[in-house]
C-alpha cells in the first residue's frame, strides 16, 4: 500500500466514544499536528465533559446532525454492540466528503452495520482494527503513544476507493501505527484465536475461582504467573461482551478446538504420560519464546 | 509461629539442583551473611560448574556421601520428579544434626519420598514451597532478591520438632520471605487452582495455535494481552511435567471444574446471552482487580 508521507490536516475530526482508543487517536493526531478541531460524541455526557476537561477533545455534542456538519474524518470507537444504532443515526447527516473509519475489535458485524445504513457512503467508509489496548479504559487512560509501532488492520470494502483507503491508512500511520490489510472474515478468525479466546479463558478462570467458598484463600496464594495470565480479565466487560457476541461463530470454533486440546491434556494426566506432557510443554515453550523474542525484543 | 530474629549462620549449606530457586536461595543467604560454604549437587556437572563460575556455589560434588559430610542445612530444589531417587540416595549419608527443606511446587509427592526413605530423620525434614519463580531457569537466572516479600508455605510433618520448624522458617525468612503454614493436602489443592491449572491452560493454548497451518500468521497478530496470558507457557517443561503429574488428582479436579465453566460460557455464546456474559465478565474483572490491587500495589 502506498502511504502518504505526511497526510493533510484534518480540519474537523469527530470521535464517537472518547475512551482509551478514541481518546488516544485524538491525542496521537494532535501530537502529529494533523488535526484542527476534535469533537466528541457518545452516550454519556459526563464522559464527554471529562474528556473535554482533560483536553482530549475540544468540544462535544450529543447530536449527530451537529457533529457531522463539516466533519472531515470520523472515528467510530464505541463498543461494537452499538455499531448498528450509531450507523443508523449517522446516515442522514454524513456529508459527501467525510471519511469514516472505526476501531472495532470485530469486523464483520461492524461492516454489516455499514452496509445496512451507510449504503450511499461506502466508498469512504474504511473499517480498521488497531491492535492496541490497555487494562484501563476511559478518556483518563488515553495517551498519544498508544498506537506507536502497533499494527492497525484495515479490512477495506469492495466499495472503497483507493484514495479513501490510502487516506485512512495514512491517518492511522500518522498515529504511529503499522498498517496491515486482511479480509473481514480472515480478521475475525485470526483474532478469535489470538485475542478473543484468551480473554474468554481468563474471564472464565477468575469467575470460577471468585465463586468458590475459599476464594479469599485461593487468591491470597496467587502469584505473578496468575497476575499475568489473568491481566486480560481486567478488561472492559461491555466491550468484551460485544466482541464475544459479534464474533461468536469464530469464537465458538476456537473454543471447541481448545476444548479438544484440553481433552488431550486431560487424557495425558489420567494416563500419567510424562513424556507426552513434557513434549507438549516443550513445544509450547519453544513456540511462545520464539514469538515473544521477535514480537517484544527487550 | 515464633521467628528467630537473626538465625545462626549455616556453616555448610548443600543445595541440590542449583537452578533459579536453588541458586537464588544460596545468593539470598549469602546476602544475609548467614552462610559459610555452599556446596552444589545435581545431575549435570556442566550446570554445577557454571554455578560455581558464577559464584552461586563455592564448590560441588556428584556424590551425596561427600555432600552431606558435616552439612548443616540441605535445600532440595531439583524438579519434583526426582524426589524419590534423591531421598533414597541421601538417606545413608544424612547426619543426625542436618536440617532439610525443599522447594517443591507440590508437596504430597515430595513428602511421600521423605516417608519412603528418610524415616529416621523426619524430625528435621521440613517441607516448603516458595511462591516465587521466573520464566528463565538455571543458575544464570538466580538472584538474591527472588524471595523478597514472597510467600513461602511450610507444610510441616507431624514428626517435625518445633525447633526444626522454627529454624527452617527462620532461614526462609532470612531469604526475605513471608512464612505461611498449610497441610500438604490443602497446599496441593490451592496450587492446583491458582498455579498448576493456569500453566496447563497456557501451555495448551500455545500448543494448539503452534500446530496450525497458519500459526505464523496467527502469532504475527498476537499482542500484549496474548503475551501476558501465555507468559507462563515459557516455563520449564520438565519441572511442569513433574508438577502436573505429581499433583494430577487435584489438577484434574480443577480442570474438570474449569471445563464446566467453559461449558457455561459456550452456552452463553450459543444463546447470544449478552446480559449473562457481561455480568460474568464484570464479576471476574471486579474480583481480579480487587485482588491485584492488594497483591501488587503499584
Amino acid at each position: 500500500m502506498t502511504q502518504v508521507e505526511r497526510p493533510a490536516v484534518i480540519g474537523r475530526l469527530v470521535v464517537c466514544g472518547v475512551g482509551l482508543i478514541g481518546g488516544s487517536f485524538a491525542l496521537a493526531l494532535r501530537r502529529a499536528g494533523l488535526v484542527g478541531e476534535v469533537i466528541g460524541i457518545g452516550r454519556s455526557e459526563a464522559s464527554l465533559q471529562r474528556a473535554q476537561a482533560l483536553g482530549v477533545i475540544d468540544g462535544y455534542t450529543m447530536a449527530w446532525a451537529e457533529a457531522l456538519k463539516g466533519a472531515d474524518f470520523v472515528l467510530l470507537a464505541m463498543p461494537v454492540g452499538q455499531a448498528d444504532a450509531v450507523a443508523a443515526r449517522m446516515a442522514p447527516h454524513l456529508e459527501a466528503h467525510t471519511l469514516v473509519t472505526d476501531a472495532g475489535s470485530t469486523k464483520r458485524d461492524m461492516i454489516e452495520a455499514f452496509y445496512a445504513h451507510l449504503g450511499d457512503h461506502l466508498d469512504r467508509v474504511v473499517p480498521a482494527h488497531p491492535i492496541a489496548g490497555a487494562e484501563r479504559s476511559g478518556a483518563d487512560a488515553a495517551f498519544a503513544e498508544l498506537f506507536d509501532d502497533r499494527k492497525v488492520v484495515l479490512t477495506p470494502l469492495a466499495e472503497n476507493t483507493p484514495a479513501a483507503i490510502e487516506r485512512v491508512a495514512a491517518v492511522w500511520a500518522a498515529c504511529g501505527a503499522q498498517i496491515r490489510r486482511m479480509s473481514p472474515q480472515e480478521h475475525d478468525r485470526v483474532f478469535a484465536a489470538v485475542s478473543h479466546l484468551p480473554h474468554l479463558l481468563a474471564f472464565g478462570l477468575v469467575h470460577d475461582l471468585a465463586g468458590r467458598a475459599n476464594s479469599e484463600e485461593l487468591f491470597s496464594y496467587a502469584a505473578s504467573g496468575f497476575r499475568d495470565f489473568t491481566r486480560i480479565a481486567g478488561s472492559h466487560p461491555e466491550m468484551w461482551r460485544d466482541i464475544c457476541l459479534a464474533n461468536r461463530h469464530a469464537l465458538l470454533a476456537e473454543l471447541d478446538q481448545y476444548l479438544g486440546e484440553l481433552a488431550y491434556l486431560r487424557a495425558l494426566l489420567i494416563g500419567n504420560d510424562g513424556p507426552a506432557l513434557e513434549a507438549l510443554f516443550a513445544e509450547a515453550r519453544e513456540a511462545r519464546n520464539r514469538w515473544a523474542d521477535k514480537a517484544f525484543p527487550s
